[in-house]
């Protein structure tokens, strides 16, 4: 079943679709009335509704009273990355919001070789929105995970204080031999509402960053005896985290 | 460390590094005398090893006794994977491959919309053997993922007798609200040493493959609540299966 997000709510069971949302129903759809969508308000409820009436470019419809089970994670998980090359970032908002990451927050780490200006990040942001909205879409999710615009490394310290826990991804700790297992720090997180996990660029988290990071109480954590790449370590946090948790 | 594969044995702690590998080292890595490596004998052992001399096109090494603990799975785990569109299998392999993926093995499910040709085929597994051995090397890797030449669904079937466990991922399953959580089912299969983990391409494993498939011993399992693409639920399933077992 089609499904579209809507920022307004529901009065009295019905809703007016406008814009793209109610031209894709009438000219990609074609569809007709009584037929069924999936309705999502307020990144909240998803709701089944029928089709009731097609005004000149809006479509009405109703709730039918049944609801589909919220697919979200438990626990908002937010990904800081630092600023990958190419479109890797690309891969981890459309990957990571399938794996239901809550939001997304790039970092200019150390070792980040591409720098983005004011200019380029703008469109960009747009771009990765425009692939978290899709993703969400296709993963039937009822949240858009939100893309942040990146953030100074300074700036991304700062910001951990609105998390209940943060986790650095080290790639260091990978290597050593008596490695701490990410399963004893999730099983220690039941009551947390809100993650944020820190994941470097190519080359991974710079040591002065990870002092800094520890320094601010950041924990750090190992993803496994394998060394992953740059975007391929988010995507294995979400699954685990998912794993663990739902 | 830079990391080497060879298919021999060590005699004595030495070994002679030829082809590929030894021009690598002279011509690329421009290393000396008494500079160290890695050798990865025959799939097993990671060896840090010194150059002790080289010949004309080829490199003499010496085991220095320090090995690296094994980055292996505890189960070996293959990817039977119905044949995705464009360049997704690449993305499979190369990820996979990263999440420690034992091998792979393509077949043509009932909604595969691509066939593979017996000459494409050749040349496609080829490729695919070089992601694989490039991702194992970038992960710190003992083994190389063996990549199968891709079969029918009937041989899949027969296959899977070879395998302690069999799973299915089914998207049909992961929109039921009882669901049957991986969890539960990885708990019971810490004895096993290899599992066969069966996903369809776009669009799912079709119903008459899953009865099929039921009725082979296979177990059906969701991947969470989020429908994920075919090319990203392996790396769900893979991710589990270390944060479970490692």
């Amino acid at each position: 079943m089609q499904r579209y997000f809507i920022e307004e709510r529901f009065h009295e069971g019905t809703v007016t679709l406008t814009g793209d949302d109610a031209r894709h129903i009438t000219k990609v759809m074609r569809m007709r009335e009584g037929e069924e969508i999936i309705v999502v308000e307020c990144e909240e409820t998803a709701h089944i509704c029928a089709i009731t009436a097609f005004n000149e470019h809006d479509v009405l419809v109703q709730q039918t009273g049944r609801t589909i089970p919220s697919p979200e994670l438990p626990i908002d998980v937010t990904i800081a990355c630092g600023l990958p090359k190419g479109d890797k970032l690309d891969l981890i908002v459309q990957k990571g919001t399938e794996l239901g990451m809550y939001g997304i927050l790039p970092f200019e780490a150390a070792r980040s070789i591409v720098k983005w200006d004011a200019k380029k990040s703008a469109k960009k942001i747009e771009r990765l929105q425009k692939i978290a909205k899709e993703a969400a879409e296709q993963s039937h999710r009822t949240h858009i995970p939100v893309v942040e615009q990146p953030v100074s490394f300074a700036q991304l310290v700062k910001k951990c204080a609105k998390y209940d826990v943060v986790f650095v991804a080290d790639e260091e700790d990978a290597k050593v031999k008596e490695r701490t297992r990410l399963v004893d720090k999730l099983k220690k997180i039941y009551d947390c509402k809100s993650i944020l996990v820190i994941f470097g660029p190519e080359g991974g988290i710079a040591r002065d960053e990870a002092e800094k990071l520890r320094a601010a109480g950041v924990i750090t954590t190992s993803l496994g005896p394998r060394i992953l790449r740059a975007e391929t370590a988010p995507l294995y946090m979400l699954s685990a985290i998912s794993y663990e948790f739902e």
